[in-house]
């Protein structure tokens, strides 16, 4: 216990003095840094794949199902598409130092904003190691060291990924240490690294409800994160059928693992007629499992939904559906069961939408598109480190805005105050 | 104990339920609510002074302090400010629905960014009744529910003026419950509304170190806060010295009790003798106390400086001094002993200024200018329910915007994701 304590907390000093030198590092710097970091990453795929293929064996040897297999497996592609993914934030613009808000007060001061970052950032992710070039890209360009910790499985592909991370640094100039591995399998790490308020500024945890539930009630730094994905699309009455029965497949079934996958379809009474036994049809060919409610079954062949089908983030092929009188049911719907994360309305009356989108209290909320659009890539952030359904700080797609802060910059000319 | 919980719990459950009205509250009608209030303030000026008189004879009987007291009472003038700044919140542009970021995306959809309001936000402060009607002005016209609970020598004062502030609510139609007093003395009731993660968002406390210690070690809910302000003024070998000796005299002695003034004096060797004797004279003649490191000795008569000086908020007619080599051991000094509040240098090499401007990592960076301006005022803001130092969300003054947050809006034409 006490190796792994001094472990973590040597990365934490190491990365609170790296994060000094990256806070000053210029832009120019940065992008050399990742460039190489691409470089690296594919003159080194073979060490790369070996080590994965290491931790997949041994991932099969614990006897983990084929889910947990594929997440974690890597190919000549996706370490190719990892490398790519590292020269696109390359090629973002630079938020440290930028200025904005400037004015001029009466006392002849001027006021300004500046970008900076956060200083150190602690990532906490389960077994895909792509997630290690990623949020080391995205904390590098964003000024910030990172403490990276990934799930024990996927160790030996992180240490590999990480070499060229750390190869990347040191042909730009700039501190290996801004970017360290928790390199132990140890869980009691977590529990360091969460808990390490003088040397950690902010935890993002990208896994499972389980581990967020968990870093939630041990961390004692803050969080940008998100725990369920309850996501709505509910269809107006003034909504164009054929947009509705669209939409609602492509929320469910485009992908049924993600967060921003619709959980649950309100349909507005005057319109289920038209479009519910179209959606039942696509669903039961598409093997989406319907849990209904009364007025519902009459258009689609499922199961009753119970009270607690609404609360249900369900990340598999099953489907919640409730028939609503309309906006105001469907709003209040959401408020109860959603869990504040994204929520689209498809409809025709523009006053209608602009009701749902203004009270609906999620990160993302959607008028006449699909769910499945929330995205920091889709939102044209570039990338994102996660998504966050705190409404502190960041919410919906965390990319390089949400990694950095803002302080007040005052210019005088010896200016005091009266 | 019982009736403490269960009376905090329900003023929770009752913002809550405020909180999603306000949050969909046109700005004519909280700018009428606010006129409302101020206009109730005035004719009621007589009773809020006789249960401030109330309080302040009570708080003598206890023994308090003159400060104390100082901060307690209210006369008319005070009354009529009171008004006055609550009609300033009503001037103030409602930060509710503001659409920002707008951007197509090659899919079609458009992305934007709508501020809404955090939702509930608990406020806690020690004496000063003037609080009760800032703080519900802010948190009103930001579109927030607030529960009020600020120090138990106060109470009479807060409920007289908690009593215009319902009437105003009442007037403009607006549910009353929008802002809530904690109607009690009894400290327990702290511990609940610290704790109520279901029905609080945020918590703004305002008060001495003390109090926000105690709430830093025992909230589960998010604050807005700072702990000390040990705000530095360094003055490089290349300043104007009469507008470095300004500017020291004004940071230090414009006010002593304040979070913004400066604490600790840094000279460049460079220009030690030019202007070291001369703030030395301006200091003595305040009775200002020095606390000097040796160099500084030699040019201003005070004690030696201890290393815990440095780290001291001295809230008092007490200046720390300290000569450095030049800018990096400035901003050395700043990064070990800073509390990341406001600092300043005085300079006139722009290369300089901007790299202390970048590198210092404090919520307000300064140059040419006093500490003093770190402000919501001052900055045009129009009004601050605290200063940040917190790095996440908000940081600095925090005003209408600080109490808001910020959803993505996404506007589609039935767009599905490939």
């Amino acid at each position: 216990m006490m190796d792994v304590k001094s472990h973590v907390q040597q990365l934490g000093r190491q990365a609170r003095a790296a994060a000094r030198l990256l806070a000053r590092a210029d832009t120019a710097a940065k992008n050399r840094a990742l460039s190489a970091m691409a470089a690296e990453m594919r003159k080194h795929s073979k060490e790369i794949l070996d080590a994965n293929a290491a931790d997949v064996a041994h991932a099969r040897g614990e006897g983990r199902d084929s889910a947990f297999v594929d997440r974690l497996t890597l190919t000549p592609k996706l370490v190719e598409q990892m490398a790519q993914g590292v020269e696109q934030v390359a090629a973002l613009e630079d938020p440290v130092g930028r200025i904005s808000d400037r004015v001029k007060r009466p006392t002849g001061i001027e006021v300004a904003r500046m970008r900076v970052p956060l200083g150190v950032i602690g990532i906490i992710y389960e077994s895909r190691p792509n997630v290690t070039a990623d949020a080391a890209a995205l904390c590098l360009k964003s000024g910030n060291a990172c403490i990276l910790r990934g799930g024990s499985e996927s160790l030996q592909s992180n240490r590999a990924i990480a070499a060229c991370v750390r190869a990347g640094l040191e042909q730009a100039g700039l501190p290996e240490t801004a970017v360290q591995l928790v390199d132990t399998a140890e869980r009691a790490a977590v529990g360091e690294l969460i808990t390490m308020t003088e040397h950690v500024d902010i935890i993002v945890p990208r896994g499972g409800k389980e581990l967020i539930e968990r870093l939630q009630r041990e961390s004692r730094i803050p969080m940008i994160k998100h725990l369920d994905g309850v996501c709505h699309v509910y269809v107006d009455d003034s909504a164009d059928p054929d947009m509705a029965v669209s939409i609602a497949d492509n929320a469910k079934t485009q992908r049924y693992g993600t967060c921003n996958t619709m959980e649950t379809l309100l349909v507005a009474e005057g319109i289920a007629s038209k479009v519910l036994p179209r959606i039942g049809d696509i669903f039961k060919t598409k093997n989406v499992e319907m849990r209904a409610d009364d007025a519902a079954l009459e258009y689609v062949s499922g199961k009753k939904a119970t009270e607690s089908d609404y609360y249900t983030d369900w990340l598999a092929p099953i489907v919640s559906i409730r028939v609503v009188k309309g906006l105001d049911e469907a709003i209040e719907h959401i408020a109860k069961y959603g869990s504040q994360h994204t929520d689209a309305i498809v409809a025709g009356d523009r006053a209608r939408a602009e009701r749902f989108l203004r009270e609906v209290d999620s990160s993302s909320v959607m008028w006449n598109a699909s769910t499945r659009f929330a995205d920091g890539f889709e939102y044209g952030l570039g990338a994102e480190v996660g998504i966050s359904t705190d409404k502190l700080h960041a919410r919906g797609p965390v990319g390089l805005d949400g990694l950095t802060t803002q302080k007040f910059v005052v210019l005088g000319h010896g200016e005091i105050r009266k």
